[in-house]
C-alpha cells in the first residue's frame, strides 16, 4: 500500500470529469416522466384522472424522503462510531451517495426504462427511490472498508458497484422475475458480498498498527445511535417504498415494523449473554437491531402474517449478534476479511436469510390466503409470467439470491484488484481510521490522543 | 437496594420468554386488516372505492412516521442530557419501546378491536400509531426513574404500564366516550403519574452518593436538544395522527404548531427571570418548550381557535418552567419523589392542564361555531351517544382525567412495590446515572472523571 | 459595545409583551380556513368534493414537516459548528423561529390573504409553510451575526426581518407577479443581504480578542453535519412545498434532488484543490454542498430539465466553495463584513444566481416544451397577467431580484443602526462566540479551555 495520501490531483479530477460526464449523459438521455412534466394536465384529461392526488408523487414521496434520510443520515451516522473517523464516515458517505445516485439513474434507466422509440429515460419519484436503493448497495460495501481507503477509491468502488447493481437487478427482477421490493437480495446480499470481497483483496496484514484508532469513544457511540435509529425507524418506508399502491405498501410497513421490534429484544438478549456480568455492547445495539429489516426486504410485501414477521426478526437478532461475537473474528483470522462495520452480520447474512425467507414464503403462497387477484397482483403473474406457479416462483426467488451472491463476490474481487493499484492515495497501515489523513482537523492530535487512550 | 447488577441471567430470559410469548399470541390473535390484506382489491370493488389513495395508509402514514421518530429519537435523545447515561437513555428507551409496542398491539386489540365473530384483532396503520402512543406513556414514566433502575425493571414497568394503559384508555375513550386524540389524559397524565408513583416507592435516601454523575456536560446537552427538537417539530403530527380525516387532522396540526411556538417564548422568559443575570438554563429549554404540545393533546382537534392555542401555550411555558424551578425541589424534599427528567413539569402537570382545557372547550362547544354536522363529527355524537350534549361531554372529559390520574397513581404504587423486590439487579446508590453498570464502556472511567468534575 | 450582558429584564419583557401582542392580534385577525374548519363537511358537499384526501393538507403536510425540520434542526444544528456556541446556535434559533412564525402568519396574512369582507386572515397548512419560509430569511441573517449579538437583538432583528420580508414578498410575488416557489430571491437573497448589512453596521474591529473561541472542535463539526444533512435531504421538499399540485411538486423535487447531488461533487473538488495535500475542509462540506438548493429556489418548478439542474448545481458548488476561500476574507478585510457562517457564500450569492437562472429559464420558456396549458399553469398567466409573454416574465423575474437585494441591504442597514444602540446587552469583543454569556454552562470554563486550545 502506498502511503502517499496526497489526493489533490486525483480527487478533483475524478469529481469534475465524472460530474461533467453525468451532465452530458443526462442531457442526452434523461427526461421528466409524464407525471412530472408540465404536460401532466393533458395526461390527466386524456386518462380521465380526476384529481392531482392520483399523481404517483403522493403515493411515494413520504417514503422517498424517509429512504433519503436513511441513505445520508442513517448510513452516514451509523459509521461515525469510530473515535476519530466521523468526518470520513459522514462526509465520504455524502460524496459517494451524491455521485452514485446520478449514475444509478442512468444505469437503471438504461436497463429498466429506456424508451425504445425515443431512446430516452423518463424519470419520476420512483426512479429517485430506486437510485437511492442502488446507492445503498455501495454504502453497505463502504462499511467493510471504512477507514482503510481513500475517497478516490470509494468513488471508483461506487462507479463499478452501481454498474454491477444495475445488471444483477435487471437479471433478478426482470429476467428471473423475482420479487424483491426491499432488496434483501438485490441490495443487501449484493452490497454485503461486494464489500467483503473488496476488503478481502485489500487485506492489510499490519492493520494492527492503527489499533489505537480502532474502537469508539463515548460520544462517537452516541452519534452512531442517530444513524441506527433513523435506519430502524424508517426501514418500514424502505421496504414499502416501491411496493404496490394500497395494501402492498400498507402490509410491507406492518411487517417491517413488527420484525424490527422483535429483533431488538433478541439482540439485547444475546448481547447480554455474551458478557460476564450481562453488560450490553453498543456494537450489537447499533447494528444487529437492524438485521430484521434486511431480512424482510423480500418478503415484506407478502402475506407472511404478523407473527411470521416477528419470527423472522427473532432469529435475525440472534444470528446477527452471534455473528459479531463469533463469525467476525473468524472471518478476520481465517479468511483475512477485515470488516470494519461488520457488514457480514448486518447485511450479507441477513440478506441471504431474507432471500431464503422470500423463496419459501413465495413457494408457500396460496389462493386461499391471497385471493385469486391478490396472488396475481402480489407476484405480478401477468404477461409472460401469467402461467407461473408459486412453486416455480419460489425457485426463481432462490435463483435470484444466487445471482446476487455471485455478482457480489466476483464483482468485488475484480473491483478490489483495481483498487489495489498503487495510484489511489490510500493510507498506510498506521494511518488507517484517522480523519487527519483526508481532512483538515483543527484540534491538535495530541489533544485527542491524550484523552481517549 | 441490591448492588448486584449482574443481569446476565434475568435480562436474556425476560427478552426471550416475552418475545416468544408475543410470537405465540400474535399467531393466535393478530391479522392484517382489510386495507393491508391482499383482498383489498376485492374490498375496493365491493365498496366502490375508486382509487388506492383512499386507503387509510395514505391519510396516516406520514404522521405515523413522525410519531415513530418522536418515540425513538425524541424520547431517546431527550434523556441523553446526563453526562454519562446516554447509552442507557437511548438504548433502554429503544428496548422497552420495541417490546411495548408489540404488547400494546395485543392489549389495545383485545380491548378496542377484537372481532367477536372471528376472535381476531385486525391491525392497520392506525393500530401502529396507537401502539406507539401507548408506549409513549411508559417512556414518560422512564423519565422519572432514569438512571436508577435496571433494564429488567424497565421491562417489567413497561409490561404493567401498557396493560394499565389499555384499561384506562378503554374506560376513558370507550366507556366515558371522552375525546383525547393527542392523549393529554390517556398518555401524558397517566404516564406522568405512573412514573412519579413508581419513583416515590423506589425512593433512594442516599442518592446524593452519585451526585458526581448527575447533571450534564456540554455535548450531552447538545445531544438532548436533538430529542427536544424532534419532539417539538413532530408534535403536530402526534396530536393529529388519529384525528378525523380532512379538517380534523388539518386543525389539530395548526393548533399544536401555534401552541408550541407560544410555549417557547414564555419558557425563555421565565428561565431568564430565574437567574441573577438572566442566563438561560438548558434544562428548561429542553423540556418546558414541549409542555404546550402536551396540554393541547385533548383540545387540538376542537375549534379552540388559533389564539386559544396560543393562550394555552403561553401559560404552559410559564407553569412548566416554574415547575422545574420551584416544584421539583419541593417534590424531592417533601414528598420524596426523585424525578430525574422532571416529568412532573413536562407531562403530569401539562397533561392535567390539557384535560381541563379539553373539558372546558368541549363544554363550551356550540353549533354556531362547529356547524351542526361538524359538532357531531368532532365529538362523535353518534350511536349510543347521539343525544349527549356538549355540557355532559365536558363532564365526561373531566371524569376521564380523574380516571387517568387514579390509574397512574395507584398503578404506579403497585408496580413500584413489585420493582422494590431485590431480584431485579438495580444499581447501588453510588452507581446510579452511570452507564458502566449495564454497558461495556470503552473509555476508562478515569478519563471521564478527570474532565467532567 | 456595551459589555453589560445582563438581559434579565429585557429578554423576559420582550418575550412576554410580544407574545401577548401575538395573542391579541391572532384573536382579532386569524381564523381557520375552510379546509381546517369543522364546516369542511359542508364545503365538501357544496363543492362536490368526494373524498377527504382532496383536502390540501394531504398535498402539503409531508413537505411542511420536512421544511419544519429544516428550520429548527437544519438551521439550528448547522450553526453548532463553533466549539462553544452550540447552545446559542440551537437555542436562539429555536427562540427566534418560534416568535417569527407567529408574526409571519400575521404579516403575510395582512399582505396576501386578508379577506376584505370579514377583515380576517384564514390560515391552513400552506400558511404554516409560508410562515416557516419567512422565518428562514431571518435565520439566514442570524448566521452572519452568530455569536456576536444578544437574544434580544435577535428578536428585534426577527421582528423587522419578518416585516420587511412580507413587504418585499408582496412586491415580488403579487405586484411584479414573479415566480419564486423555493425563494431564491424572496428568502435567500433578501435574508443573505439583510444579515450582511446588519453585520456591517455592527462591525467589531477588535473581534480578534475572542479568537480562541472561533473555529470548531471535532464533535461540534459532527453536530453541524446533522444540520447540513437535514437541510440537504429535505431541500427538495422546501422547493416543492408550495408549488402547484401534481406535476409542479413532482418536478421541483426531481430538479432539486439532482442539483444538490451535483453540488456535492464540485464542492469536494474545489475544497480538495484548496489545500496543499488535497485535504477536505469541513466548513466547505457543511455549507457549500447546500448552495445548489438555494440556486434552484426560483427555477425548481420550471422545465429546466434534469441536466439543467445538474449544471446549476455544478457551478454553485464551485462558486460557493471559492467564496469561502477567497471572498469571505476579502469581505472581512476590505468591506468590514464579519460573516460568522459565511452566509454570503451559502445564501446571498447562490440566491442571486438563482434569481438569474429563474429569469433566464422563464424568458426561454416555450409552448413547445411546456404545452399551452402547462405554460399558463407554470407561470400563472391568468387574470391580470393572462397576456404576459415569457420574455416580459423574465424581465419581471430580474426586477424581483433587484427588489430583494435592495430590501436586504437598505433594511439591514436601518435595522443594524437600531441594534447598535447600547441597550441590548450584546457581549464585549472578548466574550463573543461564548455560550457562558447567556447560558448556564455546567462544566467549568477551565476544563474547556484546557482541552480545546
Amino acid at each position: 500500500m502506498s502511503d502517499n495520501t496526497n489526493i489533490r490531483l486525483t480527487l478533483p479530477v475524478v469529481c469534475f470529469v465524472w460530474q461533467i460526464a453525468m451532465i452530458i449523459l443526462f442531457g442526452v438521455f434523461i427526461r421528466y416522466d409524464e407525471e412530472s412534466d408540465t404536460h401532466w394536465v393533458e395526461t390527466k384529461a386524456h386518462d380521465n384522472i380526476t384529481s392531482d392526488i392520483e399523481n404517483d408523487f403522493y403515493f411515494r414521496y413520504p417514503s422517498f424522503q424517509d429512504v433519503h434520510v436513511m441513505i445520508f443520515v442513517g448510513f452516514g451516522f451509523l459509521m461515525t462510531f469510530l473515535k476519530r473517523y466521523s468526518f470520513g464516515a459522514v462526509g465520504f458517505n455524502f460524496l459517494i451517495a451524491s455521485f452514485g445516485l446520478q449514475w444509478a439513474l442512468l444505469m437503471q434507466g438504461w436497463f429498466h426504462s429506456l424508451d425504445p422509440q425515443t431512446g430516452k429515460i423518463f424519470i419520476g419519484v420512483e426512479s429517485l427511490i430506486n437510485a437511492d436503493f442502488c446507492v445503498a448497495g455501495c454504502l453497505i460495501a463502504y462499511g467493510a472498508v471504512l477507514g482503510k481507503v481513500s475517497p478516490v477509491q470509494l468513488l471508483v468502488m461506487t462507479l463499478f458497484g452501481v454498474t454491477l447493481f444495475a445488471v444483477e437487478e435487471y437479471i433478478i427482477l426482470n429476467l428471473l422475475h423475482a420479487r424483491d421490493a426491499g432488496g434483501s437480495m438485490v441490495i443487501h446480499t449484493f452490497g454485503g458480498y461486494y464489500g467483503l470481497a473488496i476488503s478481502r483483496v485489500l487485506y492489510r496484514p499490519n492493520l494492527h498498527q492503527s489499533k489505537r484508532m480502532q474502537g469508539s469513544v463515548y460520544h462517537s457511540d452516541t452519534f452512531a445511535m442517530i444513524g441506527t435509529l433513523f435506519l430502524w425507524m424508517f426501514w418500514p418506508s424502505f421496504n414499502s417504498a416501491i411496493t404496490d399502491h394500497g395494501d402492498g405498501q400498507h402490509r410491507a410497513v406492518i411487517n417491517t415494523y413488527l420484525c424490527l421490534a422483535s429483533t431488538v429484544l433478541t439482540t439485547v438478549a444475546i448481547s447480554s449473554l455474551s458478557q460476564k456480568t450481562g453488560k450490553l455492547d453498543m456494537v450489537h445495539i447499533q447494528n444487529s437491531t437492524l438485521a430484521g429489516g434486511v431480512a424482510l426486504g423480500t418478503a415484506a410485501e407478502f402475506m407472511i402474517s404478523p407473527y411470521g414477521a416477528l419470527i423472522v426478526g427473532f432469529f435475525c437478532g440472534i444470528i446477527s449478534t452471534m455473528g459479531y461475537i463469533f463469525i467476525s473474528p473468524f472471518l478476520e483470522k481465517t479468511l483475512k476479511i477485515q470488516d470494519t462495520c461488520g457488514i457480514h452480520n448486518l447485511h450479507a447474512m441477513p440478506g441471504v436469510i431474507g432471500g431464503i425467507v422470500g423463496a419459501i414464503t413465495a413457494a408457500a403462497a396460496s389462493e386461499s390466503v391471497y385471493g385469486k387477484q391478490g396472488l396475481i397482483n402480489t407476484f405480478d403473474f401477468t404477461g409472460d409470467f401469467k402461467d407461473r406457479t408459486v412453486l416455480t416462483q419460489g425457485g426463481y426467488q432462490a435463483a435470484g439470491m444466487c445471482v446476487s451472491i455471485v455478482f457480489g463476490v466476483v464483482g468485488g474481487a475484480i473491483v478490489g484488484s483495481i483498487l489495489k493499484l498503487p495510484i489511489w492515495g490510500d493510507p498506510a497501515d498506521e494511518n488507517c481510521f484517522d480523519d487527519e489523513v483526508y481532512w483538515e482537523v483543527r484540534e491538535p492530535a495530541t489533544h485527542h490522543l491524550l484523552f481517549t487512550i
